[in-house]
């Protein structure tokens, strides 16, 4: 039971942390962020720090590790939604 | 620092949950879904629901409720952008 739900978790981490990787590459793209909303990536970049805290904190390393690379895409679409709004 | 730690996670949590309200409300105002990715809502809200059993297996209720809620907007974003692409 115990393997099955770390697989669960692990499948989880996976599809949410590389799920902001095709939205980074939409927006560098097409610079189109009129339906993004500033608010969201504000709070969710913010968020998303956190939790890279809590994991370092918690040595948690796969929180910690996933969302790094969470972070450094929430930051890149929070950066084109400032720069290109 | 068990209690700090915890404090993070608890804000951690908040925000990246929270963070999806205003993206949905502003998508059901604007129906404005262009900028938006399909590829990421279509892992997000798969990656959300595999953190809700994974929270429901693991009997975590913090991990299953942050991501009962955040399904629901999740949810609501993917059928916009379906619908209004």
């Amino acid at each position: 039971m115990s393997y099955y739900i770390t697989a669960v978790g692990l499948g989880a981490a996976f599809c949410t942390t590389i799920s902001f990787l095709p939205q980074a590459v939409k927006t560098i793209q097409t610079k189109d962020t009129s339906g993004i909303s500033l608010l969201m990536y504000s709070f969710f970049t913010f968020g998303t720090l956190l939790w890279l805290v809590y994991g370092i904190m918690s040595r948690d390393v796969p929180v910690a590790t996933a969302n790094a690379i969470t972070l450094v895409f929430a930051c890149i679409i929070l950066v084109y939604k400032i720069r290109y709004k």
